[in-house]
């Protein structure tokens, strides 16, 4: 299994100690947190939310330099990025565009670039069209990389602010039940959520989605492995009224190529609406990683049940809390 | 008539009273300023002129954030909001092309996109290719939201940076004439000027244009209803000599289509060169918004009348106004 | 002689004077600096490497806005500059794509546009798509302006940095050999660095280059003149292990046009790899101004003497101290 494989691999590596250095050097994968490392990002994320401006703690990273390199656009991430490292005092260098990097476009390597921008800066946020991008410039670089999305592969920071948007709207993680809706088989998101929740007790798990969008096997082994509870069911309203999570997703157009009747037939299938929120319990929440378009209609947004928009903003704690955790404590 | 009805519904909401909190949540149109607002923003400005490096003055907006929001380019714009911004201690953050802001090319709303990016700042000056899109965004943003131009629509600190470099160069805006020359029926510059000119008392107003692109019926009705004297002239020279204010604007190419032949008639047609610098009085100045071709001589520059790069100026100062009043004082 | 032509009126309108204000207004090309400029602004770069975070050094340009007006990309030049700004506490207004900057894309002479930047900023960092570009700016602002590169013409704080990079490496430029490799009909660095060694006393060059990228005569004839040592070969081993520097570059395919097969024989022909390595004497150095393709091989960068990626970082300190020299010392 790949993504067991490559947990063990990394957990040896890493040796999170309460009251000791924090030893995270890069944020590369999802698999590479353990529910004690969570645990301490979170804590840290949440003091994040209670920095004012011009206190002390929003002066934590003055003088520090990060690179945003981004290889393909990705303006939300990148914004987000951005303000947190500006939030705590730090200073931005930016890049919309690193595939025309002249050097780029002129072939030089992925680790030469590094080699060079890691002499300006003190960490690197990278996002790459190519799985395993992320890794390559992490064993290149001296200084931290953060992972911003790497082709096919990993966000790493996504799958952490959707796990703290959980804890902070039920205040736990151990023995819930969360219905993954929507694009199951190409959407990384849930593919990385589903594999963290793994770390908590007593969680329960259902799958909803159109055929041709079904979550993929090695996921399900591996919650089977875990001992996680999970089904696949067709039945939106039924989930929704037990769930504590219902996490909705963007059908992908880009994905049904030539096949437009299929996906049109996919994307109407599953919509949150007001029929939906109904059924659902009061403490309930409807999370979503943006950006949406009809697959939760707008006048779900009222309800405070929405969490989307909070899970949003705790991109920037999260993010906040990583900058800090890299930069001053390793 | 539009214009009023907005004006109207727009000041109603609007209450500048003198040692009181200014009101003003965000920056949409021209229309809604009247002669009180514009007093006070010019007085800020007049303020943030004399603001010296490293002084207090320069910290005002410390741990303030910025988002600039262009969905089309105009780096002219976005660079003085930008050093304005960072003149008053705030820091930034950039998207020069918010069209292929990842989320907006894959179908997300512009409320969505807003109630991400207020997640991530304290501000936001929005470029837009719509009209009516600076209106949308400050109704669903919690945020103070500036609008930097919207499309066919409204650019607010361009109306705002003339009247206040007509006020400095020549003491008054009472009593004044003003020649408004070139393209008047595209240039969204001119009509806001025309409407913002008629809150003052006396104003004379002449335009000077060719044939195809005169200055269109609802402002000129609209100065009438004001009590607004105008005229419209074919001889520049005659105006220049009598006005307080030559206002020059660029022929616009991509309004004539085919008909470049139109073009280059419309174009040609009234250029400030030295001969009607020659005709001009003492006191009175040329203005222009730019970028500027053919339409003033370069053998102008040097006249201490050729106001329009003091005018460009006079924009960060404008910026730097509205952004202490709607970060500070709201 | 046009270099030496250059050179003669840029060093009339400069003065270094120990002790005394440093002359410099502007950096435009590498023929205005002579050996005390040189010595002078290396001394600041060394100062540079020095600062530390949060230090008083790091606040040094408190204050001051840089403008980095990129006319065409060079992330890893703008980065540089921009990395230089904020390591000194100074701020930076970017704009990546000057050249749809939509005044210049409709029209707008360069000399307007730097009329504009001016007003928004203390320093402008100009690269241009067109030799003498650089100079115009400075001839406009009244702020200092530094050539990031303008098109076929100069790139002086390139050059600046290979010198200084020598000095550092070596401890002396005085009475030292260099082999300067590869494109050296096209390329601006190796012609700028002749130009440069020229300064100093008892330098000798070798020529290494496929037979269609060889030194052009003017750079030769410039040499004798100035009495400098200089002889071309076709055996980079021997000459390789005579030098005190190798100084390798990129054959540009962009040069060959339709002629790939002359492309691909020129590109093969000169590489340095271990074996060359193994003939260099222990103290010399292998240098590079990258990007990088192969033909340095990637086995070279572990040994002590690959200098290019220190080279790298030296930009950071050689921008520094021109930043520092032209906003504080002038």
């Amino acid at each position: 299994d790949r993504i067991e494989h490559s947990t063990t691999k990394v957990e040896s590596n890493l040796k999170f100690l309460k009251g000791e250095k924090f030893q995270l050097d890069d944020v590369i994968e999802a698999q590479q947190f353990d529910r004690d490392i969570l645990s301490a990002i979170f804590e840290v994320a949440r003091e994040m939310e209670t920095i004012e401006k011009n206190s002390r703690g929003s002066q934590l990273l003055n003088g520090f330099l990060m690179s945003t390199l981004f290889y393909e656009p990705s303006t939300r991430t990148r914004l987000s990025f951005e303000s947190a490292m500006k939030r705590l005092g730090g200073e931005v260098l930016t890049t919309e565009n690193a595939r025309e990097f002249s050097s780029a476009a002129k072939g030089e390597t992925l680790e030469d670039t590094i080699r060079t921008v890691e002499g300006y800066s003190d960490i690197i946020v990278m996002r790459h069209f190519e799985g395993g991008a992320a890794r390559r410039a992490a064993l290149t670089a001296n200084i931290p990389v953060i992972n911003a999305g790497d082709g096919p592969g990993q966000h790493p920071t996504q799958a952490l602010l959707d796990v703290y948007t959980i804890k902070k709207e039920l205040g736990k993680l151990d023995g819930i039940k969360v219905g993954l809706v929507g694009d199951l088989a190409n959407g990384r998101t849930v593919r990385s959520l589903a594999y963290l929740l793994a770390k908590y007790n007593n969680v329960k798990i259902y799958f909803v989605s159109p055929e041709v969008v079904r979550m993929k096997e090695d996921i399900k082994e591996y919650l089977t492995l875990k001992g996680v509870d999970w089904e696949e069911s067709s039945d939106l309203k039924a989930v929704a009224s037990k769930c504590d999570v219902v996490y909705q997703t963007r059908i992908q157009k880009e994905r049904f190529g030539e096949r437009t009747d299929l996906y049109d037939a996919a994307r109407g299938k599953y919509i949150i609406d007001r029929g939906v929120l109904d059924v659902m319990q009061k403490h309930a929440v409807v999370m979503h990683p943006l950006p949406r378009l009809d697959e939760i209609t707008v006048d779900v947004d009222d309800d405070p049940r929405a969490a989307y928009f909070r899970q949003a903003k705790n991109g920037l704690y999260i993010r906040m809390a990583l900058l800090k955790l890299l930069l001053l404590v390793c």
